[in-house]
């Protein structure tokens, strides 16, 4: 099937010509800029989930599922396994509550795998996410079942931020002075039936209280939910839909996007910058053993001559 | 004061000499190099701390400081903000435990700024690790008061990283599935006199029997401990020592401090290519609309013709 067959056929619905698509453009094949100008132009709204292990990530997002379906919107969702190697359609075994909409045909639901890939995260992802909106999804969500360097990445292939928290998960101001309200456009406490919500509530407030904003700056709305039971859920469609808004209003939508390919670009400039300029063992023993030190190493390796005096003639070299 | 005054000081217990010392070295100074050959040769047990907001970090690392002071060792503890930039000798405010060991000359704590530094937190703390072992300190504590990337770096850069988890906080497994296993050598369950440890620990233990092991490979210990109380705290000092006997016994440890070096000199020539081979805005925005795809977008960085149809002649570049 040709490329403009296999995007007609994935706009009617068929989750096989969707798969087929996403994998090209995850893989960076020869197809995929053609592919890339053919579903050009979507206009999906993009939310990153992000949050600790147990905030209950997954149930949020069937409830934003549910409330999108129930207004007529298509929606996508990526699911980011940076501990796997393996793409595809299947639904994670632990997204149980994700199986609700496993037969709606409204509803595409993709593992992403980063490990191995070619600029990680950040080059695969993104155009996953341009593709979907091409294909016609109103809403794409990107969430990630790992922790740490995946959860900032996240942040920066989405148009609006979620960070979930939940009460009782440790100090709110602690991840809050973590830098992650830089990253977070809409803060979320889950489990808000749970003692300790209202401090968690509190304690967010006071930290974003101290933060300077210049005048017309987005302001992070603090919604409470009980994912589980859908409360509080309309509410947060809402906050999305308002710092959607925002975004579109004062330009800040298509700075966000030409950021996010940026950041792409970067990714895979990156990946081939390395293979071209590696560092030896050799020269990283020299610094570990303290016969020079890290800056002038790295001078070394950027003016292509890491001889040292206990380099052998063929030496294996880090990426 | 010159080098060899200044290193002669800090060895002998003085903490502005030691502070000195530190800031040029995170600065890559020209008397770097000099430095780093003046105290090559510690010989440290450095350790990670990692773990989500609230585990506990602070105070087992003060509990740690306690039971290593006890058996007449030097520790040093490199607090890392990522979100500050500012480096000094300052005890941060929250952490209240540590401020018991702030007047014992054997301890040497130190909060390091990693924002705005050239090369990051890798290139930033590796120095300041090798630095801290060179003048005569036993043990090097890593901790970050971030979560997200600085949680993976802080791993390269220890010999033995620590894993805390605490009950209630959310499942293990997800915490284990993200990868981390992978960055982990000790597992802390904290807090162990809540509910639900024994359930952490059980989790932890069925997710370990899955991973496959060569002959000879570490197998990550599971310590509960109460930092707070001392509890478990010896037996995390013996955990600790075994893996650090266990990387001393295999040559693991040169090879892994070789690994860290490499990584360090990453971050440098890393930071120097993303200013020689710089994205513009031009092409992200090309991408960002489906005028090119990212791959495409990548080889004209790299060929160093990134002149598009839309290209002003002066243009802003992303680095």
């Amino acid at each position: 099937m040709g490329i403009a067959a296999l995007t007609a056929a994935a706009r009617a619905g068929d989750r096989r010509a969707v798969a087929r698509l996403l994998t090209a453009v995850e893989n960076h094949t020869e197809d995929a800029p053609a592919i890339a100008a053919a579903v050009a132009g979507g206009d999906a709204i993009v939310v990153g989930v992000t949050g600790s292990p147990g905030v209950g990530k997954s149930t949020l997002v069937s409830s934003l599922i549910g409330a999108w379906r129930k207004a007529g919107l298509r929606v996508a969702v990526l699911a980011i396994d940076p501990s796997s190697p393996f793409s595809g359609g299947a639904i994670l075994g632990d997204r149980v509550r994700m199986a609700d909409h496993a037969l709606d045909d409204g509803v595409y639901i993709r593992s992403v795998a980063t490990r191995g890939h070619l600029g990680g995260l950040t080059a695969t992802t993104g155009g996953a996410v341009r593709l979907l909106e091409g294909l016609g999804f109103d809403a794409v969500i990107v969430e990630t079942v790992g922790v740490g360097q995946a959860e900032v990445e996240i942040a920066g292939l989405a148009d609006t931020t979620l960070l979930l928290l939940a009460p009782g998960m440790g100090d709110a101001i602690q991840a809050v002075k973590a830098g992650v309200v830089e990253i977070a456009d809409v803060y979320v406490v889950n489990k808000a039936d749970r003692p300790g919500a209202d401090a968690t509530v509190r304690d967010l407030r006071a930290m974003m209280s101290l933060v300077k904003r210049e005048p017309g700056e987005w302001r992070q709305p603090i919604c409470k939910t009980v994912a589980q039971d859908g409360e509080g859920i309309d509410e947060l469609v809402d906050a999305i839909a308002g710092h959607r808004d925002w975004l579109s209003g004062a330009d800040h939508l298509a700075a966000k996007r030409r950021d996010r390919a940026a950041a792409e670009i970067r990714a895979l400039v990156d990946a081939e910058l390395r293979r071209r300029y590696a560092v030896t063992e050799a020269l990283a023993a020299d610094v570990a053993e303290g016969r020079t030190d890290v800056a002038a190493a790295a001078r070394r390796v950027l003016d292509d001559t890491p001889e040292t005096a206990s380099t052998p003639s063929r030496r294996p070299t880090y990426t």
